[in-house]
């Protein structure tokens, strides 16, 4: 693949990649996303998924059933041409509503000045878009039911599992691509290479979820918000969904889960933390969804490169596992996809040096999201420290009004632009200096006004 | 291995865990050496050893051939009755011998007041050592050419891959262990379980091995020390071995190496940073020696937990790897020996409790010596700046002969005491908050003199 071939695909897009056979590993919202742009670029694509097709699956197994989608997310989408049809059935989140531990409810828009807002997705219905679009491409394959148990980079080798089969199915590619989540077996092969630097972090909460179903065919909260009930050691938040129900996921350290044990107990917690949600989840629906399952284990991971010469991809979760405290796993995800894409455009290159580069680029941002998702994961319990919390709002969203180029608050950096994840970062911290500064002046002035007052006084 | 029976060993050891079988997996330093303690603690030891026995083979591949043996790692062999065989052909080394550019050298003494010192030994006679005396015990079994391929933990079963056979060995045991360095199978087995943590990270610098040979069946340089050539970007150092040569370890940034492509461009290099090294070498042999393989690659690994349930456990480089700039690798793997075994003598323990145990004492020290041989990696190459560091090097040494118990220096308490490691670190820290202090008294106190001067004399 080091020779540099032009040629131009369908849509009139100069290619500097000749055809090749591309393998996707993993049928999920990124995998699927990839296909179809690999397919729109030329590529013969074949995608590999452990699970059977969730468009005709009875019961999806997987991880949690609503999702945020972003400015991120729809750019990814907006890209192959989805961006519309998604947010159609999509439901617009336009701010946080608050629970306080009395019940009370109070709003922060996301963004007072623009509107932007968030929107909740569900996750089976978004993959089934994505594989429904894909299946109209004569040059993308769906293999489901296909487990990958190993592969060989550099000879292009993959073997696979299948139910009820004894014997592995065998096969070859250009291009390996991972796209198999936070557990990827790609990755884990990857993880063997020699220079490859990697990282696993649990943390010491767990999720659980749980329902508020809707009533009389309608909503039991407003529904135009992300729900969110900050209680410092835990916290709940709910997003709501087309059929006028609300996931409600209860994240808290998993001592806290061992400590409830008996249905009395798990009343009782929620009488006392979550008083104005426990008539809208329910008592009995409570109980049943709170024992039937054991809480889930949330992780942070990172590593560097993401690709292994031109033989193998990371991509999404794979690459960057994140806890889910800043609504940005699937968007950064999804975003692999839009620049990983727009560096395979550039004139001249080769698939190496797109590789190479993107490893280059993405690495640092998605190392920052990381660890912002990790920083929010304390911040986003602790809202109930809600003065300093608006005051800082408030502050930020009167600048950003009066300076919308210049002042952008890093929750609206981060979801609704596509600033590089460690510039918003870096935003922030020039931001915070200037506030350090600016107060630092007024205290200053003040305390000289108030000298000066006294003196005069005195006289 | 729930029940607790109490059983007395032949060294009259009071023993809370009945006798189980334990499959060990490596057969190196650490492997051997827990091995010598699981038998002498009755239980029945099975041994997995993925190259060939190295008593007998013609060619030893692996890592470097000499180590520096020191406090913990003796404290650990005389826990076993072999501390004394082992130095009987170990060199002393009492201190650093600093090769400046120029090729001055200076010596900096480990422990001028104590005279402690380390030892170089070589790696495979001190494998050996640990070798022969398990195979005096007839609860010890080798299994030599046994690469572990997968491991069932819950089940306690195992399946080996062995050269010419195409079937795999299977085998079980109540425990699996763990001590198959650096890139660990069982470790890799251990990192799918949910909430281990775990981080592996490569460092930019490379090594490689030459030679000082004998020459006239003499040394060529002053044997006692271990010898370093501090250069900032990279750095050489050389340790004695028992035929009088040395074996040189010279470490530096991969794009250096890859800098140097022709014999020349080598021959220029070590002119300009080794001139007195290059004679002892040889022109010919650095030749050889350097362009015959590529330089190794270096990294540190950190996890947790060390154990699984009551079923597995992790020790030595599988549970810690790290860079060999504090030359605590091997001591730190065979003092994992102590402090487990230390743990499982507890009356009345289970084994689940001892691992348990196990993890919450070790782990910090574990990280902890990880952190510093990072540290050290940027420090020794920059003892080049000698007067600041030969300053602090006299101010500890005073300090320490005044105070021998309470001002113990980094160094002498990481290389010469079995003081946790996170201990010497939170020590050196509370001795540069004196020193700054005592420093800041100081000058106050100068100053406040010279003001009281100039304020005399100006009367």
């Amino acid at each position: 693949m080091s020779e540099c071939i032009k040629n131009v695909n369908a849509n009139g897009t100069n290619l500097s990649i000749p055809p090749m056979k591309v393998a996707i590993i993993g049928g999920g919202l990124v995998g699927s996303l990839a296909a179809l742009n690999f397919a729109r670029n030329g590529h013969n694509v074949h995608l590999y998924e452990y699970r059977e097709d969730i468009r005709t699956a009875e019961l999806v197994q997987g991880r949690s059933i609503n999702l945020a989608l972003s400015q991120r997310g729809r750019k990814a989408l907006s890209s192959v041409g989805l961006e519309e049809e998604v947010l159609a059935t999509a439901i617009p989140m336009r701010g946080r509503m608050l629970h306080d531990i009395k019940g009370r409810t109070s709003v922060v828009l996301y963004d007072p000045c623009t509107n932007e807002c968030l929107y909740s997705v569900g996750r089976k219905h978004l993959n089934e878009i994505l594989l429904n679009a894909g299946e109209k491409f004569p040059n993308i394959h769906y293999h489901f039911e296909h487990k990958l148990k190993k592969a060989n980079f550099n000879e292009g080798s993959m073997s696979f599992q299948r139910p009820y089969e004894e014997k592995d199915a065998v096969a070859t590619a250009d291009l390996i691509v991972g796209a198999d989540g936070a557990f990827s077996a790609v990755r884990q092969q990857m993880s063997k290479t020699l220079g490859f630097n990697y990282s696993q972090e649990y943390i010491e909460h767990g999720y659980l979820e749980l329902c508020i179903p809707a009533k009389n065919d309608e909503f039991q909260m407003p529904p135009n918000y992300l729900h969110i009930w900050p209680r410092n050691e835990f916290m709940m938040i709910a997003l709501p969904n087309q059929d006028k129900s609300f996931t409600v996921t209860l994240s808290m350290p998993f001592k806290v889960f061992q400590g409830i044990q008996s249905h009395q107990e798990l009343l009782d917690f929620f009488r006392k933390y979550y008083t104005d949600a426990l008539p809208l989840i329910g008592e009995e629906m409570l109980i049943k969804d709170f024992f039937k399952s054991k809480p889930q284990f949330l992780l942070s991971i990172k590593c560097n490169p993401f690709h292994y010469g031109d033989k193998a991809l990371l991509l999404g979760d794979a690459a960057h596992a994140m806890v889910p405290y800043y609504g940005q796993g699937m968007n950064a995800g999804m975003e692999d996809c839009s620049i990983f894409f727009s560096i395979l455009h550039q004139p001249h290159i080769t698939l190496a040096r797109a590789l190479e580069q993107f490893t280059e680029t993405r690495v640092q941002d998605a190392h920052a999201i990381c660890d912002l998702a990790m920083y929010n994961y304390v911040e986003m319990r602790d809202l109930t420290k809600r003065f300093s919390f608006k005051c800082r709002k408030f502050l930020d969203t009167t600048l950003f009004r009066f300076f919308p180029s210049v002042w952008v608050p890093l929750y609206n950096s981060v979801s609704f632009t596509s600033m590089p994840y460690s510039k918003c970062i870096a935003n922030r911290e020039w931001q915070d200096e200037i506030l350090k500064k600016v107060f630092g002046a007024t205290l200053f002035f003040a305390l000289t006004l108030s000298g000066a007052f006294i003196y005069v006084n005195n006289m």
